[in-house]
């Protein structure tokens, strides 16, 4: 398998009137999504935010962590928390991971509204030819821009009924564990 | 498949240095467990604290999206909050949940640290027999006294080192998705 990473996008995406916004940063996705990072094995998590108030902000919560006095308090949450790169924008997380990896980098969309889009096992087909870089959306999902690269997007999650409304952190979640290859229920 | 609820309990849990404590409310666990718990289709979410002045902040949260401006504003959230019955201990909630379902119920326990335990397909077909109670523990996991009733824990979520650090939310959300019996990756 090769090198995986993960974008989590306040720009881009969309509000809860489908109008297109920066959302502002939640400590606890920089938490969870990076200690699912570091428990699945992934090589880095992006935080992607043009607000330079709220990188800075980002970066207080890492340092916080992993060279404050968090990282004598935790060192569990240091090794999660070293995953996280700040940067401002996807086309500089894309060249960070495409030099970090020494590889093209497409990246792979999510979103609880995708129609159709690749099965876990294509994306993880997908990374045994090239390294990974899966994008997920706050607020209320990736804006319709980033579906017109052409770029795959990864089939939602379906629950038991019509209900479709996880929270990004519960989604990351789920998809790092289906493609970790764990046992699996029937 | 027989009902299933799941409880998140904030005493008796242990905190980072192994003591027993009743741990705070955390607002997003609410939140997010809840909608797992809606879009897997579970039916009830116990939210279990001794301490009165958190029940009511429980109930607040709850009744914000429930009833308050927060229902109008977002009916999905609504949707998920309504699974969420706040209770002092684990006895009032089994009790609660026999009720509900009219049958006996055997507490199934979760934890990073259990050894052995039973599998998801075991743990589902414990729940085609009889409904399902999923124990969650809030800061560093169930006291081992819960341990102690000769009832079945879950096998840990395994990842791709020894960091078994999940955050609750994280967890509940990969076991609920696991015994929903989805399409999985190989």
């Amino acid at each position: 398998m090769k090198p995986r990473a993960l974008a989590l996008l306040h720009y881009p995406v969309l509000d809860r009137r489908g109008d297109l916004v920066a959302s502002a940063v939640t400590n606890l996705d920089l938490h969870d999504l990076a200690r699912n990072a570091v428990t699945f094995g992934w090589d880095r998590f992006y935080v992607v935010t043009p607000i330079e108030e709220q990188r800075r902000l980002a970066e207080r919560i890492r340092d916080h962590w992993c060279r404050g006095f968090g990282a004598d308090y935790n060192p569990h949450r240091k090794k999660a928390l070293e995953l996280i790169e700040i940067l401002p924008d996807l086309e500089t997380a894309i060249g960070d991971w495409e030099k970090h990896s020494g590889e093209t980098v497409v990246p792979v969309l999510t979103g609880a509204s995708v129609r159709g889009g690749i099965s876990c096992e294509q994306c993880l087909e997908m990374n045994h030819r090239q390294p990974l870089l899966l994008l997920f959306g706050t607020g209320w999902g990736l804006a319709p821009s980033l579906y017109q690269h052409g770029w795959p997007a990864l089939e939602p999650i379906r629950g038991k009924g019509a209900y479709n409304h996880l929270p990004v952190r519960s989604a990351a979640a789920i998809i790092m564990d289906r493609l970790s290859g764990s046992a699996r229920c029937p």
